[in-house]
Formats: structure tokens, C-alpha cells, sequence
């Protein structure tokens, strides 16, 4: 267990289940519920640490299976680990690579070891098991890891998410019991599909193991909301209250609220900056397609209810950098959509403390309905 | 001729033709010599306004060619301008679109009213004339406009040049009778290609017309080092001290440094910024190939000796950022090849007021031979 981490609960909701709390660890603290954007190779996409600083991001993640293949992990060792090598003193959190070897690379084998896969890249054949996770993060240094884990795809016939849900576990124990760096704190991940009874056992099963927290996992990977609250719905209650929960690749505001209403503390998602590379911004006053004909002479600020660097730059003048295929306008936008994702888990917090989380809930399906 | 535009000559080298002046415009005092980035469609490329501040630049360079296709006059007109509509409230001066419409568009047809052209975007038909060139460069209301030129390639069999230069000098005539915004100035374009007597002449007839700055074009078009500063010693004898000069598209550190030396005061070149995102940093220690694999672990600073924000990240993590194709990596390089430009140009400045530029120089060329 690491000495330099611990979770508080500062405050928990009176309209549902949502908390707020605050993570302590050795590279600052983190107000949960939590945005944290994504930084799969040691850069949150088109940004620069300082604009991530100036929109108040809290903790960045990081990709294991990105960073592993490229700079690899002889560099990110001399480095001295990824805080070091990108030049980002606040907290990280690493994903352990099993979604992305599951996703993205052409898998050769998998045993109870773990993965043998050819990278995305270049076709060169690398292996990926809890132990090598491990050593990957511990080189990487963050603050928080995560447990090696088999994600299911959606849908997925019940034998086969039962078999990587048990394959997680017994991972999640080897995972626990290796030499972690003093700062790091570990994160289990809860699988099972979309089956509750699965969700349940693998909840029970994970929380035997004394993680710092839990993540979980393999949701968001094409199921209906609906189906995706129920899996909290069933998952959370057997979770520790005084421990922080993280849903892994979440989501959109609305998704993120409605998780948080049952409980959930932590996200990530590309969406804010995958989306802005794809002209989408999100603002206060609902999604704005920025390439559309109308913003053409349109030269009223962007979102004049953000204070954000953004903020400054009209409709129109967002418009042309877009269409003109400026890297200028996407920076501009992803940074406008990492903002309002930060302003928004803000407004969320507060909306916590002042008791007034369903109305704040209302607002935000009113803007997001989905 | 503009009221709000003027030019003063505080310091004359010494040791050469170079000089230290101020000009003064509607939007801010710009020092001289002076490197102008370049930020052809609204925007210096994968830099905002904030990062371009951030490292000094006084004044930057928009295009007429391209602002005219996207996002058109229309747009322009209803922004209230170049500077409201990019949100940069600090001097701007644009090309005449002459440039482009004879090196990028398909040419079809130039005569003595000017160039029907087509975009080289979506083939579309336009004509760009003297005073359609004025009439765009008032709408973008640009506090230095320059004349509409016609530019000879390299090489260049004499007639040409010459007809090119008469057409020159005739529409710059027309560009000075046009009426501009009220703190508009215009410089004239002084051509003739390689052909000292050429050049001659040009500047001769130009300085009859009373433009508030002369800029010598037509050079940095591929011929050599020695060629280019011949034409400017040719030239420079013959244009108003009391004016500044522009050398447009130049160029490397060490052609900048000799164009001072031979009495210029002004500068532009997409070089720091393209040659950024090709990978190449400029610094005090000289060129970096960053993507060189000697860098892999290079844990160093790029450029210990620059004062700028890249200054923080080492030669590894750029490499890296580059080699996967992150943005921000391109930013990063971008912000500082524009950052040691315009060092170079302030110990520059420096160098001329302390009577020291030919040691200055000698450094230069050690850094920067070519």
C-alpha cells in the first residue's frame, strides 16, 4: 500500500449518491468528482502543460501501451519516469495497457501469462501480462495504476466475459503483490460484462484485494446508457464508500452526471479533444458544430459563460481556422472543450455541496440529452 | 499618406549600413531590425495569439492572397478587420497577393489592369488588380499594406524582368493614389530581379512616389547568398534613410544578418515556423534535428540559452512528440524557432547599439553558416 496516498470524503449528496471528496498524493491533490483528460503519449492532444494548467487540470492520464511502444520503456527509465520526461508535476494515472492490446493491436495469443500481440505500429511482437504491466507503470512512475485487466467486448456471450472476469482476478492479485514505487497507489478494476450477477461477483471478489481504489471497467464500449447506469447501479453498492470509484472511458456530460449521481468519483474520456479535432465544441450553451455555414459571419465569442483563453475568439474566426485546416483552431477548440469539461466537474462539486445536484441535472440534460 | 505611421532612426551601426529604429503605427511601436512572423491565414501556424505575445512579437504578416479566398472579403468586412477578427491587437502588415497569385494560382490571364487567376483550392475565378489588392488590404485594414507587385521568377530572361518591373512600378501608382483607412501605410516594392541596373532603376522611380517604407522583393526566389545581397548593396544606396526597408521572404539567421548589415530593417519568412514542423529546431547551440536518433535519450534542455517556455522540455520528449506525430510537439517547435528569431533580432538590436554587430556576426555565421 503507498504512505503517499489517501482519499477523504468531504461531503456526501442529499439527493443521491454522489460525494465529494479529495485524493491526496505526492504530486498534489485531486477535488473528485474528477475530469481527467487524456494524455495517451505524454501529451493531452494539441495542448501544451501550461494551457492545461491555465483550464485548472487537476491529474492527466496516460497510456502503458502507447508509452511502451513509443518512446519504450529504456527512455521513459532514464528519464526518470514520465512526470520527469513530459514535464508535468501534478498527478498521472496509467491505464495498464489491457484495453488497448485487447482493441487496438493484433493479438497472437492469450494465456493466463497475459498477452502476446503485434504492435499497431510496425507489426513488432511484444508481450503484456500483470507483471509487465507493472514494471511498465512503476517506470512510468504515476501516481495512480491500474490493475492488468481483460476488458469484454459488447455484446459478449456470457462464457467468454466469464472467463475474462476471472482471468482479471487472478490477475488483479498478482497485479497487488508486485513492488510498486513508494508514491503509487494501485486500482482494481471490476468486469462482467453486462451481466449484474458477474458485475456483482467480480465486485465482491476485487474488494477481498485491498486496493487504494476501484475502477469499472469495460463499459462505454457500445452499450445503451441505460444498461451502463444499471452496471454501476449493481456495482457501486458493494464498492468501499471511504475509497475513490473511477468509470473507465466516460463520457459525455450527461453520462458523467448520471454517474456521479450513483456514486461514481473519477472519468477520463477523448471525447472533449477527439471531438474538437473534429469541429464539435462543447459549451454552456450546448454543443456547437463550429464548420456549420451559419457561424460564417456569426462574431459573437464562442462560449461567453466559459472564462476560458477561447473565450476570446468569435464563432466565425473559429470557423475559418477549422476550415483553412489551422492546427491553431484545433488547439483553440480542444482547449475550449477540456474547459468546459473542468468548468463543468466544477459546477458539478459545487452543485454537491450547495445540495442542489438534481437541478444542476436538469440544466445539464436540458444542454446534453445524451 | 497615413498620420499614425511613423518611423524614426535611433542608432546607425558603426561598423556597417545596419541601423536601429522605431516605427510607430496605430497598434504599437514595432523595433527595427524586426522579424515578422508569418501568419498567412489568420493564424502564425499551431501558435495562438497568447504564445506569440509570450515570446515578443511585435508585429505579424497576413496574406491577402489567401484571406481573400477564406475567409473572403465579405467576412473581413463584417469582422471589422484582420486584428478584431483574430483577436491580435498589435501591428499587422499584409502582401499585396501579388506573390501568390503568380507562384500558387493557375495563372489565366495578366494584363496592365492586373491577373485573372484561378484558386488553387477549388479553381474558382478571381482577378486580383492594383486596386482590388488596396480595396482587400482596406477591408483586412492592416496598418502596413504593401503595393501590388508583379515578382519575376529565378532565373529570369531580361524582357521579362523588365516588363514585370514597368508593370510594377505603373500599379504602384495606382496602389498610392488608392484611398486607405485613415492609419494604413503602404510601402512600395522595389523588382528588377538579378539585374543590377534593373534594380537601379526600380528604386529610382519607386522613391518618386512618396510611400511611407520600401521593401526590396523579388529575392530569396533560389538564387544564391551573394546574389541577393549584391541586389540589396545596388539598392539600398538609392532608398530614403528616413524610411524603413523590407526584405521580403528572408530568411536564414545569417541571410538576415547580412541584409542588416547592408541597411535593412525588416523581415518575414515561414522558415522557423515550416522548417518547425519538418522536425528542425533552431536554438543558441545551433540547428537540431530533433527526430535524430542521437536524441533518443537526450534528457538536456533544446536550448538552455533561450528564455522561452520549450526551453523547459528536453530533446527526448520532442523527439519523441514528433515521432508519434503529436500536435503539441509542433507547437512546441514552432514556439521555439519563433522564439529564437526573435532573440536573434533583439541581441541583434542590441549588437548594432553597443558597437559590437561584426562580432555578432562572426557568431552568427559559427552557428548559422548558411
Amino acid at each position: 500500500m503507498s504512505q503517499s496516498f489517501s482519499f477523504s470524503l468531504d461531503k456526501q449528496c442529499s439527493q443521491s449518491r454522489a460525494r465529494v471528496g479529495t485524493i491526496d498524493t505526492a504530486h498534489g491533490k485531486i477535488e473528485t468528482p474528477v475530469f481527467m483528460p487524456v494524455g495517451t503519449r505524454g501529451a493531452v492532444k494539441t495542448l501544451t502543460n501550461q494551457q492545461l494548467e491555465a483550464i485548472g487540470a487537476q491529474i492527466i492520464l496516460g497510456n502503458t501501451y502507447h508509452l511502451m511502444l513509443r518512446p519504450g520503456m529504456d527512455v521513459m527509465e532514464k528519464a526518470g519516469g514520465l512526470h520527469r520526461f513530459m514535464n508535468w508535476p501534478h498527478p498521472i494515472l496509467t491505464d495498464s495497457g489491457g484495453f488497448q492490446v485487447f482493441s487496438l493491436a493484433s493479438l497472437n495469443r492469450v494465456t493466463d501469462k497475459g498477452v502476446t500481440f503485434q504492435s499497431h505500429i510496425d507489426g513488432s511482437k511484444h508481450f503484456l501480462g500483470p507483471n509487465e504491466s507493472m514494471q511498465i507503470q512503476k517506470a512510468i512512475g504515476s501516481d495512480i495504476v491500474m490493475a492488468f485487466d481483460e476488458c469484454s467486448p459488447y455484446p459478449c456471450e456470457r462464457p467468454q466475459v466469464e472467463e475474462a472476469m476471472a482471468r482479471t482476478h487472478r490477475w488483479a492479485k498478482q497485479c497487488r503483490a508486485y513492488d510498486l514505487k513508494e508514491h503509487q497507489s494501485l486500482f482494481g478494476i471490476v468486469q462482467g460484462g453486462t451481466y449484474p450477477d458477474l458485475r456483482r461477483q467480480s465486485a465482491e471478489e476485487l474488494t477481498q484485494i485491498d486496493f487504494e481504489g476501484f475502477a469499472i471497467g469495460g463499459l462505454s464500449v457500445g452499450e445503451p446508457a441505460d444498461i451502463m447506469n444499471e452496471m454501476i447501479d449493481v456495482t457501486e453498492p458493494l464498492l468501499p464508500k471511504e475509497k475513490p470509484r473511477y468509470l473507465m472511458g466516460v463520457g459525455t456530460p450527461r453520462n458523467i452526471i448520471e454517474a456521479v449521481m450513483r456514486g461514481v468519483d473519477m472519468f477520463d474520456c477523448v471525447m472533449p479533444t477527439r471531438n474538437a479535432r473534429n469541429g464539435t465544441a462543447y459549451t454552456w450553451g450546448g454543443k456547437v458544430i463550429i464548420k456549420a455555414g451559419r457561424y460564417a459571419d456569426d462574431f459573437t465569442p464562442l462560449d461567453p459563460q466559459l472564462d476560458c483563453y477561447t473565450s476570446q475568439f468569435s464563432k466565425a474566426y473559429l470557423r475559418h481556422l477549422l476550415n483553412v485546416n489551422e492546427i491553431t483552431g484545433l488547439t483553440l477548440v480542444s482547449l475550449q472543450n477540456l474547459a468546459f469539461y473542468l468548468d463543468f466537474m466544477k459546477k458539478l462539486r459545487q452543485a454537491i455541496l450547495d445540495d442542489q445536484l438534481l437541478t444542476f441535472y436538469q440544466q445539464i440534460c436540458d444542454l446534453y440529452p445524451e
